[in-house]
């Protein structure tokens, strides 16, 4: 069933869901359970989380994991989880069926070396100041070890106006597109972090011709240890879910569902 | 009939499409008649261009001024053109039905003023560096002086990829309607300078809530004086108004077209 | 005796000072007799001020200029102070000695056009989102009207840091010196928008090799209309003075005084 | 004796000179020997190279940490070098004197913790759009396990005109010895990317307060395999240095020398 979910690409369109950073067991479980409902295809959800400072919540580590495994086992919902460490990226894959490697980590080259070693998608996100060509070379690193399967994830540039975290570079998607055949995902939570644009850049991002989604939901936002104001709440994901699907087939798309099956090999 | 087209707002989205600059009769009467019949409520042009060197096209004037008069004659689309100069509002105000500030104009306080004070909408475009801020301040330079017509056009912001000529920022549309009731408009052919971006992003920006567009249309674009690889061509124009159809529709909207009829007041 | 102040280039460096904005005549000439005392070669102060928001000072306008002229008289400091409007040009060039385009203006033609054609030397400041390419362009249209005495000004760029108010960019000196004959001076007042930052950045930007210094100083900076958090003590500006004195000889140049002669022709 | 030449701080100034990346054993002793006599006080070389693309040169590894062994036995220099992956820092640790984290690995916080727990003095490079929040933050990760030895790089941020590299934000320093008692060294190097604003750089970050230098020089920029449009000459770089001595001596500081004796402890 898993090869469904990662099957990116063609007509398909992946949303990933999750919360931002796995806290408590049944922050996750419940946060899982309603993502799967909604029909999200991967739970996301952080065990090791990079944060600005030494004294922002770290994550769970290995017993995140944990969580997320148990997770993905109650739903049926294949985990993407980001990986942090070289020396990590085992144990990580250990749990995970796609493994992340986030923004600041872009050009941190002995990561993209050991997840390009592994059996595992990688879901690698642009630096909030790298161009499309370093992303590129960057995705070449994973290649070049060997592993093919690398999910470009556009997740928003350093600009200059505080209105938004980040600004969302939505043409990313078409220019990734006309030079590499990689797909390519958007993540709207991260890209503006504010949770009244995360829908409307949410659809955006499929009308720009993105292969997926990557949504933070949060069961309660304001307790979030981290990233709250840009977490959606589980129903205002599922409204979400309905407008990508209309708007999906209006594009010729379909979104892959957890229940559906396909002879598509992923990505 | 003129009210229709100018009537920004609620569920209604307006195109407004045309070449960069005015350069022939021929050139502008021929893009005008096929943006006419793709279904564009209004004509763009510019007569009076603002160009990084004086040795590049600035445009016909007053002569410019002239030939999209007898466009809009010809085709019933009445005419968004830039004005430069506050010594220049009364005159283009003469020949179009709205006045374009450009974005290097965005804090021309002087400009703002003058327009501030004819009765006619004006589309303000945001400065390649400004904030979402100093744009709805630069409206109220507008608003204060009696004009309440005023439409806010995202056009894209610097930024440091030399893969598109300038950073569309799609989320600054659901923050300004955050923040304002004024309509807003985005331009995908100068927010990105590149032709294979503008579909994606104009379908992008009506997905994100987009009142309107403006998109540049030009028979030989590799001929043009001005901007000419973000020009698309009048066929690829007429298919990119079905799609918009299609995702108005969709989304609650309809497109503004020359031969409708609405009891709206503008905007 | 003015000709001496505006000699900028060769090994001259020139200091310009003064409030950001003419608010009474009182904390003019106190200003300027201070900044004369401290060696200051041009007074700096501004009538017509371009604010972000229409409800902020906008200057005393034709008041401002009469203060100026005022001012100019009773130290023999010459005036160096904006024009906004392309209507103002002739108005402000009977009060000063030289005209100054701001940054949001770099690119307004018209204006640029007007100054042009006025026999006073002009401070053309760079946009905060302008490319030295389109700073020496835009200088461009200045001299192509005849007027050869342009004086090209770096004043920080938009960025990402709060830190800051903007990005003071000193490369941009020897990039423009490698590229034009024009002369180069810095504003660190604007540039970032620090009082504690001006003195460190003045130096920097003589060691840089500027030809002069934009630096705004005020009586009482926490009771200014207009930038005080920028605006240096007049104590701290003689102090100021003292080291570029040092500064400039080490490297070779000397600070042009209110009293000194000398037989250069301007700039 | 490598005390003296890694005391930061107080009234000292500390220049690293040498080249991007270790070629040869023939490049890097004349380098070294060079960099020597002209008066640095620590050799700069990578044996590990972060390259965007995994095409470029990626350093010679352990052979290099072998010729910069060999190198600062020669002449006496401690060496500073980099570390990219957190698996290396000891043995990177067994080679040189200081370890440099790079930009690229600002925010990657496993290899922070790990030369937090070594005893040798950190460079930390600001990332390319790190904030001043950021980069102490960053620091914080290394003091945090327990080395106090931390010294802060400006480099450059990534910004919008290409005419140089990255944007030397040299308002950095003051703004960093406002909030930090750290060491704040600058590269005009990285930060410029071009050997024309090297020397007029480094002279601006020496007067804007800055606490040292890294400077790149090669024997042949034009044969260099790794940025070599910003590497000096050995011959500029020994007439900078006896600039920067004329200037640090205007400002009350002094070059830290090979030969030169100090109770002062590092940094």
């Amino acid at each position: 069933m898993t090869g469904d979910h990662l099957a990116f690409g063609a007509d398909r369109l992946v949303v990933m869901a999750g919360p931002c950073a796995v806290e408590t067991r049944e922050q996750l479980l419940s946060t899982a359970h309603a993502v799967a409902a909604a029909g999200a295809a991967l739970l996301r959800g952080g065990a090791y989380k990079p944060r600005t400072s030494p004294d922002s919540f770290q994550g769970l580590g290995p017993a995140g994991l944990e969580l997320l495994a148990e997770a993905s086992a109650a739903t049926g919902l294949p985990v993407v989880t980001e990986v942090l460490d070289p020396r990590d990226v085992e144990r990580v894959a250990a749990s995970a069926a796609m493994l992340q490697v986030g923004s600041r980590n872009m050009q941190n080259f002995p990561l993209l070396r050991e997840v390009g070693r592994v059996d595992r998608p990688v879901l690698l996100k642009r630096g909030a100041a790298a161009t499309i060509d370093e992303l590129l070379h960057a995705a070449d690193y994973i290649l070049r070890e060997g592993n093919q399967r690398v999910v470009l994830c556009e997740r928003g540039v350093r600009a200059f106006d505080p209105a938004t975290r980040y600004l969302l570079d939505l043409a990313a998607v078409p220019v990734l597109k006309s030079r590499s055949d990689l797909p390519v995902v958007v993540d709207p939570s991260h890209g503006t972090g504010r949770r009244d644009c995360v829908v409307p850049m949410a659809r955006a991002a499929v009308a720009a011709g993105a292969d997926g989604l990557l949504i933070e939901v949060h069961p309660a936002p304001h307790e979030a240890l981290c990233d709250g104001p840009q977490a959606l709440l589980p129903e205002d994901f599922s409204a979400l879910m309905r407008d990508i699907d209309t708007l999906a087939g209006m594009l010729g798309r379909r979104v892959v569902r957890p229940g559906s099956r396909s002879s598509a090999t992923a990505p």
